[in-house]
């Protein structure tokens, strides 16, 4: 065991959670609520190493689906995990060893702690995306061949969904439409997986990372974002004030764009940001200055807090970071299921750090 | 064992299900292509009486859902009903007995037979409704009590969605969420029952009922319309042409209306018939002439053939009909499912044939 996820480290994984989530994965705020007060009912949840778990122990990957917009109203019930569970069980007739975040982005980070904690399971230090996705078959698991289905959702009024879909893209919009009808989110589990499977297909020690980044922000009050930039590595794309967002909820997603006028030494840049649930794309005067699968997180300029999508509003002070996603999806099989392209952007990715150094 | 449903009977029962179909119910043309290649390539399939079954025995009531302006174009692949079957062998853990029509309106009389052919599976004489209806719950099985979950659903490319819904009207909007998702039409089973359940709960006979309408109109090239309307009995609505069709597909169904403007002895009149998938109901003059539940069917004045509401067009000469529903829809419980009031309007039910006195 890495150790427990409890009251200490819960403040910090959500802050990490959110700097990861790219604007999306839902609020970690209501994410954050939430696990306190599953581990304040049940106890803490233990952090687990891949590695502890044997070859056929069987993976719950979960996480909450819909537009963020939505999550912050709708919430769960809290049983949403013990019935994912129960349908898993039965269709694989083993116990489930472990839960794991579908992604480590936002809520979604912390949803299978608040699951995990009644159930009395421990949650690996894992994801299947290494930071959040809009779409489910925007999974690591999806590239290692591991199949989305039978995948299970329900929703806080006890209905459950099974779907066993030709595809990891049927499967998501099988999943959405469910979601739009459930209201506009859902809880799901999907790619469920062996820890044989796991090995070499999840992002390895992506909750360590959130609470790394969590720590880091909480213990530099001078200049956290600075501390963060250095740390990660990441590319400061623009610091200024958000002067408008565009944005709608619509088919189980938030879409829309944010623009930030810079200021101080940025005073007369104006950058568009692109969103479906996360952050797609950054954007100067028609040149692409980060996207898709690399990270772009907007930062309140004085706290390095994270504001998620749903939370941009006019005024705010930020600093909109870029920085590397996980390697698995800098390759051509990753940018072909994530990229710039997939998201309906007619330009070939390139690497934040490369189109900052391409700037200098 | 009643009877066979074979090259002979299969037209016969496609007309009297266009009849019952009461507009919907999928085109019984389409039905029909299907049931007779399944006959050719897989021989006749037993017609069963309920009483013919243990107890115990195992019903898989199925049909098509979505709209039928999409069910025309949008073919099933042939193998949904084993699919379906599958599932639900695998669910019960039991053989599937007999299939059984969800609705024995339109196509849908009809693709029990398609399934049942390949699977040397025999047919029950019965179905849910007594009728055709747009939405899973309206079902007499909703009446009795009986679970709509788990509910299966599958489309001509092998995907498979499985509900548990918290209720017949949860089943319906998930499915429908679903259906639109596949392109408007799906396959789907739910329901489901033993023949113990059965019994009393089912429209008992209806393929047989639809056999016979068939019979009716195609012995009697005199004057088919009259001859129908003597037999079932029927209330002659209105003798027309079509002057107007307003029809769209939205939310995976047809939703619209028909204008039939009296001829002959009818001149002057003007009948306005609206649909959801079926006819719902039939005004002159803003009053009402007949209303769901009561079944309200457009047949070609000269063949007595029933255009279905995707088949609706300007000029056809109709004779519009109105008849009695099965009972139970008559019942509190009935009209409180499927009455005028749960379709959206603000009026209370009559018998078609009491509306009829109170006009003479």
């Amino acid at each position: 065991m890495k150790g427990w996820l409890d009251d200490q480290t819960l403040p910090l994984l959500a802050r990490g959670c959110a700097v990861l989530g790219t604007g999306g994965g839902g609020d970690s705020a209501v994410g954050l609520m939430m696990a306190r007060q599953a581990v304040a009912d049940y106890g803490p949840v233990p952090l687990l190493d891949l590695s502890e778990l044997e070859d056929d122990a069987l993976i719950m990957p979960c996480g909450s689906v819909g537009a963020p917009t939505v999550g912050i109203e709708k919430l769960e019930n809290g049983d949403e995990g013990g019935r994912l569970r129960d349908r898993l069980e039965e269709i694989w007739q083993r116990p489930v060893a472990a839960l794991m975040s579908s992604e480590i982005g936002g809520s979604n980070g912390l949803m299978p702690i608040v699951w995990a904690a009644p159930l009395g399971l421990p949650v690996l230090d894992a994801d299947c995306i290494g930071r959040a996705f809009p779409e489910l078959q925007h999974s690591t698991l999806e590239l290692a061949g591991i199949s989305a289905s039978p995948g299970v959702m329900t929703d806080e009024r006890g209905n459950v969904v099974e779907f066993r879909a030709q595809s990891g893209i049927w499967l998501e919009r099988l999943a959405r439409a469910a979601t739009v009808t459930f209201g506009g989110s859902a809880s799901s589990t999907e790619y469920t997986l062996t820890a044989g499977q796991a090995r070499g297909a999840v992002v390895m020690n992506t909750v360590s990372l959130a609470i790394r980044i969590g720590q880091l922000v909480s213990e530099a009050p001078e200049d956290p974002v600075s501390t963060l930039i250095a740390a990660l590595p990441a590319v400061r794309l623009v610091t200024g004030k958000v002067v408008d967002v565009e944005r709608r909820t619509t088919q189980g997603f938030v879409r829309g764009a944010a623009v930030v006028d810079g200021l101080g030494e940025d005073r007369g840049r104006v950058i568009r940001i692109e969103i479906q649930n996360e952050n797609l794309v950054a954007l100067e005067g028609g040149q692409v200055l980060a996207s898709v699968p690399d990270l772009i997180t907007v930062l309140d300029s004085d706290t390095a807090g994270a504001i998620a999508t749903e939370r941009l509003r006019y005024g705010q002070r930020v600093t909109v970071i870029g920085f590397a996603c996980a390697p698995v999806w800098r390759t051509p099989a990753g940018l072909a299921l994530a990229g710039p392209r997939p998201f309906g952007y007619d330009f070939d990715y390139r690497p934040v750090e490369e189109l900052a150094d391409a700037r200098l």
